[in-house]
């Protein structure tokens, strides 16, 4: 948990993703004293921009903070980001000369369940572009998925938006009846047919198809039969790997990410019942996990 | 059909795809006098390896014929070229300064259909790294699919692949029972685990998951549960895409592709006795395109 003993330090939190890059800095009594944003620091898209962003949004949240951007090499640095769980790029990133006093580093997954359960023992499932499952008890960590898309991140913005497009192009061709799917992909993409389609998402990322998420939900909510069966596979796989998290005998179990508003009504009542509402953000968590660190020096 | 009518032309035809070209040079008379392959020739993934490509293709073909490269002039190219059903890559090409004394454009779907067919009205369906139906009935095309990967090409290598791909993922992860596929797909990559397997598999194109395709009917056809579902529902789809072209009434219909020999036993029977063996290949039925569209001159 967020330890007032560290009086002297500064701590900086990283939050490093496939889209955006946050950054906290806070005192050694736990005061938030400013905060950034920079761009995409998932080292499995490219090494340089990622510690470009990290260290753009340190600056900024220093600047933020009213201190000199000079001071950067005295802040101990939490930093969590995506990508890491491959160890070849935790290792690289290790190697980063960094302009850090320190530097500790973790999975994105890890800083989010310090983060979410306050540093103690958790599990978090995280459903925003990508999804995945992680829990840490008694210092093991265990990952369900974090396998990216469009292989695995079954249930996330990605999948979900996804399926509205394949069942979308089903339909224009015949091969299955319209559904409300259909016009509001059509209307989203301000395109008219299936050749139009395929021309504006041939070749996009993961974070391009979770644009068209809400729509499905859009769609299940106002009765759309093919919606609800895609709404259902998605929900019953994060509830799968709700059960899976809940063998590993967490405390708490939180659901984070940006798709937890539209997602988490469609979940098993007794997990909705069992979600407990995440008690710091996962750049936080990166604070707790740098004091955790510099502790066990 | 190959008509003998233009004695005096020398005619080259082109089967430009995502991962090879093939060109062939055949005397007016229909003899077959050289061939050649050079590199990828879809313009989705770049215009100028796909012009370079075909140019390629067709100096090989014709140095093989012992026709001396300087005469590219003077010879009637039928072109045919995966991503060309797209209007914005039909212009590009068209309005490409080619080498040749005529140049005829086509859609790879319509090349095939003319080649399979003989010139002759008829459908096809192809199953390769890519999955879609084309039927050319009356003056008519009609397409199903031809979508891409991931969001369409139901059916088709790519899409086995990935269903592999991701069901082993699932399966490490604990999700969904072990099968077969499990061994097949970490054998073949060479891999020990999951964190492993995405390592190889994050990014990767169409034909890389197309090399997993095999796996699955070799699964299923050691009567793996998991393959035998994965393969009903590839082939159903072909099937349905059957279904529709012939709702058409095109005279004949062929299916072909590099997975035509491990999907069509696992058709309805009654659509693969209907099938018939292509006549010639594509980039015959470029030749014969020439050749009509020269006639109506």
């Amino acid at each position: 948990m967020l330890s007032s003993s560290d009086n002297n330090e500064i701590f900086l939190g990283i939050d490093g993703g496939g889209t955006k890059c946050k950054a906290i800095v806070m005192s050694g009594d736990n005061k938030i004293l400013g905060t950034g944003i920079a761009g995409p620091a998932n080292p499995l898209h490219g090494y340089e921009q990622a510690i470009n962003s990290i260290t753009e949004s340190a600056k900024l949240a220093l600047k933020d903070a009213g201190i000199d951007e000079s001071e950067i090499g005295n802040v101990v640095a939490g930093v969590g980001l995506a990508g890491v769980n491959l160890p070849i790029l935790f290792e690289k990133i290790s190697q980063w000369d960094h302009p850090f006093k320190h530097m500790f580093l973790a999975t994105d997954l890890l800083i989010a369940c310090l983060g979410a359960h306050d540093g103690k023992d958790g599990a978090v499932m995280i459903t925003g572009t990508g999804s995945c499952g992680f829990s840490f008890v008694d210092g093991h960590p265990y990952i369900v998925g974090a396998h990216g898309f469009p292989h695995g991140d079954k249930g996330s913005g990605a999948w979900f938006g996804l399926q509205a497009a394949k069942q979308a192009l089903l339909s224009l061709d015949g091969l299955i009846p319209p559904s409300l799917i259909n016009d509001k992909v059509l209307a989203l993409l301000n395109v008219k047919d299936d050749v139009e389609l395929v021309e504006v998402i041939a070749g996009k990322p993961a974070a391009f198809y979770a644009r068209m998420a809400n729509l499905v939900f859009d769609s299940a909510e106002e009765g759309d039969a093919l919606a609800l069966e895609i709404v259902n596979e998605g929900a019953g796989y994060i509830n799968h790997v709700a059960k899976q998290l809940l063998k590993q005998d967490p405390p708490e179990i939180s659901l984070i990410g940006g798709l937890t508003p539209r997602i988490k009504p469609w979940l098993d009542l007794e997990l909705q019942q069992q979600l407990h509402d995440p008690i710091h953000p996962p750049e936080v968590g990166s604070v707790i996990f740098a004091k955790q660190q510099l502790a066990l020096r």
